[in-house]
């Protein structure tokens, strides 16, 4: 693995542990715009050492962040795009859930991802062409059909008029499948299907920054990624996200 | 804490490494009977040691375990009830959701349970009268209203009559609280409530091992649970489990 890449596995390694101290007893909460949706001052706290430290490793990429103000997509050069920490109502709740996303994106398409989870010490990244690993071991989708398998579903809580029809597919792909699960970290559930641990996840909508580092390992990992409706993932606004191990057509 | 109880705990984290530690490439996986419904080599082995482990702590007690085939439930006299692995499925997918559940029962209702997952090394356990715990330090449920809350649930898998309800009623509450989670673990589940990292938990069928630790660690930590009625929960047989911080009716 190329040293940049190196350096930033270590850098996130080091944020986790401030997300893992968190002094849960005084952790201020802003509500940003729309239900269940917050930010404290670790996001903030961890995007900018991030941004910082991804600056000095790759100087001439730009940084976009869940907790940035004026974010800039660029379908040309590099630029990262990253989320703090994924599972914001997780981590609030103390509920051992959350993560950090880092995707390293070139000319539009993810080169690099890596998404750190902190309470598991688990790294989960990837290098496009060059496979998924978890802490140094490769990973691989299952070979399982959907109906031997574990469906993960996000419930879109910040979008109201989207959130019944998640429940309705989620009971639908809960009759094909073993069962379903909601972790509350959509960065953890695309981890969760490229190491084989569930065949699928799908989520109504989402932001660039919860799925580019995802989707990466991801396709590494033999998976297959695609929008709801089987469109190619755009990295550049928000948009429903279906990933699964490719085994059984949905 | 009694001698005893120490001795419970050091024995289940030695079973926790088992879980933990499982040759992932050769667990053998027996179907019971119903959907989703399994037990592998590593439920009989991790019960195998509880049973042996245990009758040597405490002599006087006998032994109800899921796997058993003679379980017989008792209203006098002290009796274990062990769930050797709660979260079978996510140990067979390798999904990190999983623990072990002992609970001591005497003359009917439980004065001692513990609840360990071995993947955060988290052990929970509450001694009747005298509090809860999670690794030495004191747990408490939250204060917050389920407005401001997570609700956990399971679907009942094995109750295919009881799934579509359990998602109606998922849903009914994910419209008044923040959101809901979904792990696969009704004992794990009911520590989250307990430790106040969610709100409230619910699950229309369940065993008395899924829930009988758990039950008395939510208590002593200053939560309620009754069954989806609002009665006592019962010990010798499946029933509802309604489990929450006790700040909003519902």
């Amino acid at each position: 693995m190329e040293q940049q890449y190196k350096d930033i596995l270590d850098l996130m390694r080091k944020c986790g542990e401030i997300i893992k101290n968190a002094d849960r007893e005084s952790i201020a909460i802003d509500e940003k715009t729309g239900r269940a949706n917050f930010v404290t001052e670790y996001d903030r706290m961890v995007q900018d050492k991030l941004n910082q430290g991804l600056s000095e490793i790759v100087n001439d990429a730009l940084f976009v962040g869940e907790e940035g103000e004026t974010n800039t997509f660029s379908s040309k050069g590099k630029y990262f795009i990253v989320d703090p920490i994924d599972g914001t109502t997780n981590f609030i709740k103390d509920y051992h859930m959350s993560c950090i996303s880092v995707a390293l994106m070139k000319d539009g398409e993810a080169v690099f991802g890596a998404i750190y989870n902190p309470y598991l010490d688990e790294m989960f990244y990837a290098m496009k062409g060059e496979g998924a690993f978890c802490n140094e071991k490769k990973i691989h989708v299952s070979s399982e059909p959907l109906s031997n398998g574990l469906v993960l579903f996000g419930s879109s809580p910040y979008k109201a008029e989207l959130s019944k029809k998640s429940f309705e597919v989620a009971y639908d792909f809960f009759t094909k499948a073993l069962d379903i699960r909601r972790s509350g970290s959509a960065a953890l559930d695309l981890c969760a299907v490229a190491a084989g641990r569930a065949e699928l996840y799908f989520e109504l909508n989402l932001q660039p920054w919860d799925y580019a580092a995802g989707s990466l390992i991801l396709t590494e990992a033999g998976g297959v990624i695609t929008d709801f409706e089987g469109n190619e993932l755009v990295f550049d606004r928000p948009c429903s996200v279906l990933a699964r191990n490719g085994v059984t057509e949905v």
